[in-house]
């Protein structure tokens, strides 16, 4: 449904506001919409969100590559984008994903597989891929 | 328990890793530990975060006010933290609380009260407080 001309079109009701963002590019957060589990948080710009929206999967914004950042393009971990959301100054997107394999190029299935306990990150997790198989290249990614 | 004098003492295996911020800042999400609900992104600087240990509550640094936010200092929305884990990069941090009231200055439970859908932004959620109830003074946080 298009917005009809009664209704306001302030620029934040339409979209996140990536001008708010550093360089353009916002925290993008994916949460697992069966487990729950927070997967992973990297950036997008605004043609990372067009492109997530158009194609039905999470792309981001590599900051070490400069570059679109296919989620699974050579893992096959893809991220089915079942939901975006936006939080209340329109600056961090909040992506619902149906998850394939690990998340994390670890091998886990978040990133978030530390836990800080008594003054140290404790792997908390075990992992559900080899993380020397996932890639056929050196890609981290 | 103390990293014994055999286990790695490298730097990302004791603390997130600050200096991979920008301006030393990393985002840190906030988890509701009971709903599984993401509650909101914020950013924390290594004082946040040792007075997030000491405290047992949230605290995050406003980037507007240049200074520690102790969340839910003025509203009494605080949150509990049950666990913190730190992503593969140890350059995201993720909280698992314990929410008081509404997460979201707006009265939401949220911030991500808010989905994309069809070309716009749509209020998803329903308010469990009154935002000009929240705030005695005119602070938004």
């Amino acid at each position: 449904m298009k917005p009809s001309a009664s209704e306001p079109l302030l620029a934040d009701t339409l979209r996140p506001d990536f001008s708010r963002g550093v360089q353009d590019l916002l925290p993008a957060i994916a949460q697992d919409i069966n487990t729950q589990q927070v997967l992973m948080m990297a950036w997008m710009n605004s043609e990372a969100f067009n492109e997530t929206i158009a194609t039905g999967f999470a792309t981001y914004y590599s900051r070490s590559r400069g570059k679109l950042w296919r989620k699974g393009e050579e893992s096959g971990h893809r991220q089915r984008v079942q939901a975006i959301r936006v939080d209340c100054d329109a600056d961090t997107i909040l992506l619902l994903v149906e998850q394939t394999g690990a998340a994390c190029h670890e091998g886990y299935a978040s990133c978030f597989f530390r836990e800080y306990r008594q003054g140290r990150l404790e792997v908390i997790d075990t992992r559900i891929a080899d993380p020397n198989a996932i890639y056929s290249s050196k890609s981290k990614h």
